[in-house]
C-alpha cells in the first residue's frame, strides 16, 4: 500500500512546486472548514445546555411522581431487554428498595455524566443511601474514567460475596461476557465501552415509562431446533465457568 | 423475565388506582419532555443546516485547487485505512480519471446524502462522466435505500467482467467480506452497514489532506506467528471462493 502511494505522488520538479503550492492552498482552506467546523460544535453544545436546563425541572417533577409507585425502577430494570441480563434473583430482591433512579450530564454536557442509584434508609443490603457510578469522558487528558461508590454491604446480605459462592446451576441464564449488577456497577476497567451505562443514559433515563409499562415479553420458540441451540450455547458457558474454577 | 415483572406489579386496588393516577402524571410529563426534545432537535438541525451552508463555498474552492494535483482522490483512497480495502489494481488505476470526488448532504441532511465520483473526459474504462451513489435515509416510509448510477463499461475494460475472470492468486489480498470498489459501488442491498460510504462522508470528505499526505503506512510483522495466520486466513478464502465457482 504504502508503496504504491508512493508511485502515485512520483513526478518531475515543477509540477512538484505547483503541487507543494496547491497543497498549502488546500492547507489554508481546510483551516477555515475547521474553524466553522469548530464554531457549528460550539453552537450545537450551547443548544443542547439550554435545553438541559429546561428539561432538568420536568425530569424532577418525574421524579418525584415516580417515588409514588412502589418498585417502579427495579420494574423498569426489569423490563429493559438489556439492563435485564443483568439482575440476578437476589439483585432484583436489593433493587427494590431504590427509590430514584437519575442520570446526571455534567454542566458542559460533553465532559462527563453520573448516574445516581438512590434507596430507602434502613434496607437490609448495604448502608450507603445513594450509589453513583460517574464517567469523566476525557476533561483531564488521560482519556475517559468511571469511579463507583464502594458499596458498604451488611455482612450477611454481602452479594458480592453471596453471588459468587452461589452454585452456577442455579443462577439465572446469562450469555458469554457474564456481568451481574453490582459487577457491573463496580467495574471501571473500560469506562469507554460501558453499554449499559450508555443505554441507562440514552435509552431508559429519556423515557421509562415505556419499560415501566410494557414487559420484555418472551417469545414463544417456533421450533424445537432454535431452542435446542440456544441450550446448547448454555452448556458451553457453564464447561468454560468450571474449566475456570 | 416477563413473569418476574407481572410480580413486581402486582398489588392490591387502592394502590393500582394511586398507580395508576401517578402513571398519567408521569405520561403527561413525559409528554412535556418529549415536546422539548423535538424542539431541541429541530434548533439543532437549523444549526447544522447553518454551518452547511457556509462550509459549502469553502468545499467548492478545495475542490478546485484539487483539481491541480494529479491523482490527488485516488492517491487519499489509497492511502486510507478502510477505503484501500476495496481497491484492485486495476480499479486504482481506473480511479486515477477521477478529477473530483464529492459528498453533498441533501438540504435538511437528516433525510440523506450523495457521493459524487467526476472523471475525466475520454478516459479508456466508461463513458459516464459522473457516478453517484445516493442514499435516501427514509425520507419515505420504507426506510433507507440507496441508487447508484448504471456504469457504462467500454466493452475492452469492463471491470465488472475483467476483475470476476481474473485468477485469484493474482488479486489483492482481501478480508473475509471481500468487496472490491466497483462491488461496494453498484451493491445497494444494504444501505443501512454501508461502512464505506459513512467513511467517505464522515471522515474521508471533512479532511482528505490528511490521508493525500500521510500513506497508509504498514506495520513490519513483528513475529513469524502473526504472519502465518494471516496467509493461513487468505488461503482460507480462496479455498472457499474455488468452491462456489
Amino acid at each position: 500500500m504504502a508503496s504504491s502511494a508512493k508511485k502515485v505522488k512520483k513526478s518531475n520538479d515543477t509540477t512538484l512546486e505547483a503541487e507543494s503550492e496547491a497543497l498549502e492552498q488546500i492547507d489554508s482552506v481546510q483551516n477555515e472548514i475547521d474553524a466553522l467546523n469548530e464554531k457549528a460544535s460550539e453552537e450545537i453544545l450551547k443548544v443542547e445546555q439550554k435545553y438541559n436546563s429546561l428539561r432538568k425541572p420536568f425530569f424532577q417533577k418525574r421524579s418525584e411522581i415516580i417515588k409514588k409507585i412502589p418498585s417502579f425502577w427495579v420494574t423498569a430494570f426489569v423490563n429493559h431487554p438489556q439492563i435485564s441480563g443483568l439482575l440476578e434473583e437476589e439483585e432484583e430482591e436489593c433493587l427494590h428498595f431504590m427509590e430514584k433512579f437519575e442520570v446526571e450530564e455534567f454542566e458542559d454536557i460533553k465532559s462527563g455524566y453520573r448516574i445516581k442509584f438512590s434507596f430507602e434508609e434502613n434496607h437490609p443490603y448495604f448502608e450507603n443511601k445513594v450509589l453513583t457510578k460517574e464517567f469523566n469522558l476525557g476533561a483531564n487528558n488521560s482519556g475517559p474514567t468511571s469511579v463507583s461508590t464502594a458499596i458498604k454491604w451488611k455482612p450477611e446480605r454481602d452479594l458480592s460475596k453471596l453471588l459468587s459462592q452461589k452454585p452456577l446451576n442455579s443462577r439465572r441464564k446469562r450469555n458469554l461476557e457474564y456481568k451481574s449488577f453490582f459487577d457491573w456497577f463496580s467495574d471501571n476497567t473500560d469506562p469507554i465501552n460501558d453499554e449499559i451505562a450508555e443505554l441507562m443514559k440514552d435509552d431508559l433515563w429519556p423515557n421509562p415509562l415505556q419499560y415501566y409499562l410494557v414487559p420484555d415479553i418472551e417469545v414463544e420458540p417456533e421450533d424445537d431446533e432454535a431452542e435446542g441451540e440456544e441450550e446448547a450455547d448454555d452448556e458451553e458457558i457453564e464447561e468454560e465457568e468450571e474449566e475456570d474454577a
